[in-house]
């Protein structure tokens, strides 16, 4: 089968074994698979990468000197089935899943293995009790945006928001975006977006956010400030004799950047008695002022991935048209498009989603 | 008036005018006053504190180029009125309270101020409405323990522990100590404390710790690991499918240590899903990596201080012996006394708590 292979910290066309699928796996062929940070992050940073992640202990073994098939936000077509499956997904029918392979020695972390290939190729086998059905209606390349949407869902649940909370969202790409989508379909607002790209901000106030800043003509906590003071000063919680009185909504910030010193800044600049979410995922060693956090008695809590469930509703709610994930779609690339992908990908202002479509 | 005065790094015995109570104020001669890490804290780095804590937005100015009377937890006799008092608390009454002087410019911060002595001297000025009457039966030196116990009561309230959390209290300096107490009253149990010393590691004991670590024989988190087991494994909850399921209690870490580095180091070695409570008031830039937070969803909660209502109770609690501070005091001394205190409290084994007597 054709596929991009990392290799040598290059991203190469080559030929692969189109794969078996093992016991309790089907056989997909990959019909959309998104380009995440993620993959950008350990395509630049492979060794940083993967000596990070054993350092804190990470479950997935990841060996950039092997060839690697990345690619774990897919869409694809079941073609095959594996010994010990329900089959009650027939054959033909499209999925999207969790980018988890579980098999009796380890789970391997689809799309960041070197045992088993990720959607960046024509063909995986998959776990079966980890897809989804994706409904009739719904595009393959929307359907496979269903993994990162997912992710701010997870973080929004996580956060346990409260109705008074108001809600900002330092960052805009996919992630930040994602949290946006979930917090407007949670009712939650306002939703203030901060991105300093122009074309992010845009897609921002396209899934729902209230007011977006950019955080290099005005400060995001002025404009919390602004917004966020309580219509009904007798709504304000009891005031605390070593501090002032509450004289705003609860701020819940979350933190969609993830490069080093995003933390210290926002815990520098969040009100009192924030709550900072963070889902970037800093590989890096960071700095921060502990008496910031004492002193206004914030709460850092940091999320990663989403449950089955988080998984299954995401997928509905973009199917509803709840979750408008379409005009993040801003290309799509076949297999031999994929390295220059990658390099347009850093780039903020031209794209917020790349859709990989191996089999065109 | 005798006071102890902090005045070119060095703690002089010398004479000060008596102040007079203000607006809403009461003056009181000080029974008893705790030396508190804080004070060691500041002592030792006067021109760090100031700087970090003007830096953090501390909203008390603390100026130790001037001369500073330290002591916050004190318990006190009221001896006079300002104006605009209420007067229900008589003269005579034993009082202990929370160490702000609540005035119309700004509040300060009783013991860290340059505007108004602390409880190192016989005699200051204190807000009227933030004073406890201190039960007939208990002694002025327990009493003034209300101040550092409630603190733990805090940081035991934000947790918002549920009954199946294991607790893990890092540091049974006074802080840790107060936090074992508050845990007990709650009826949170097993409660593990970790202390290098041997003779803290006995306090915790005396307070209610289950069990006791010395972090330098055996690591903490595996006794976590060996008393937190769920004994009946259908109460874990649902696993999650990117993890394996939780086969243990969740843990919620007490850091009571407040220097660099033991923040990193609880969050390296915290198990996944663990609430991190940071008592700790470390003035210090800290590093971390966030890539241990986020792939273990940790949550990473700084407390400060406490509420009149935990004030009060704690008081209640250590009156009626559910709190049991007696074993504490490890020593007494009178104003003549104080600098040869502070250093004695820089080694862990001798001392729990030093209480100043001014008025001897």
């Amino acid at each position: 089968m054709r596929a991009v292979v990392m290799r040598n910290k290059k991203l190469i066309t080559d030929d692969l074994p189109t794969p078996e699928p093992g016991e309790g796996e089907v056989l997909v062929k990959t019909l959309a698979c998104g380009i995440c940070g993620t993959d950008l992050h350990a395509f630049k940073h492979a060794e940083k990468f993967v000596e990070r992640a054993r350092r804190v202990g990470s479950p997935h073994e990841t060996d950039f000197s092997r060839d690697i098939v990345m690619g774990h936000e897919f869409c694809s077509e079941i073609v095959d089935y594996g010994p010990s499956t329900t089959r009650n997904l027939k054959l033909g029918t499209r999925v999207c899943g969790i980018p988890r392979l579980v098999r009796p020695d380890r789970i391997h972390a689809v799309g960041f293995s070197c045992e088993t290939p990720g959607g960046f190729a024509e063909y995986m086998p998959l776990t079966e009790s980890l897809l989804f059905e994706v409904p009739e209606d719904l595009s393959s390349e929307q359907a496979a945006l269903t993994e990162p949407m997912a992710v701010g869902r997870h973080a929004v649940e996580k956060a346990q928001l409260d109705r008074n909370d108001v809600a900002l969202v330092i960052g805009c790409g996919p992630i930040g975006l994602a949290v946006v989508a979930a917090l407007r379909l949670k009712g939650v607002r306002p939703i203030i977006a901060v991105d300093f790209s122009r074309r992010r901000r845009g897609f921002a106030e396209a899934l729902g956010a209230d007011v977006v800043v950019d955080p290099a003509e005005h400060s995001p906590y002025e404009t919390w400030s602004e917004v966020a003071a309580w219509d009904n000063p007798e709504d304000a919680p009891p005031s605390h004799p070593l501090f002032p009185g509450s004289t705003h909504r609860p701020a819940v910030i979350f933190e969609c950047v993830g490069i080093p010193g995003v933390i210290e800044q926002v815990m520098a600049s969040a009100p009192r008695d924030a709550r900072i979410v963070a889902l970037g995922l800093c590989m890096e060693r960071d700095q921060f002022e502990p008496a910031f956090g004492v002193l206004k008695e914030l709460v850092l809590q940091f999320v990663i991935g989403y449950s089955l469930e988080e998984f299954g509703d995401t997928l509905r709610g973009i199917a509803d048209g709840k979750i408008p994930v379409e005009p993040l779609i801003t290309g799509k690339v076949g297999l031999e498009g994929v390295a220059d992908a990658f390099e347009e990908l850093y780039s903020p202002e031209k794209h917020a989603k790349i859709v990989v479509e191996p089999v065109r």
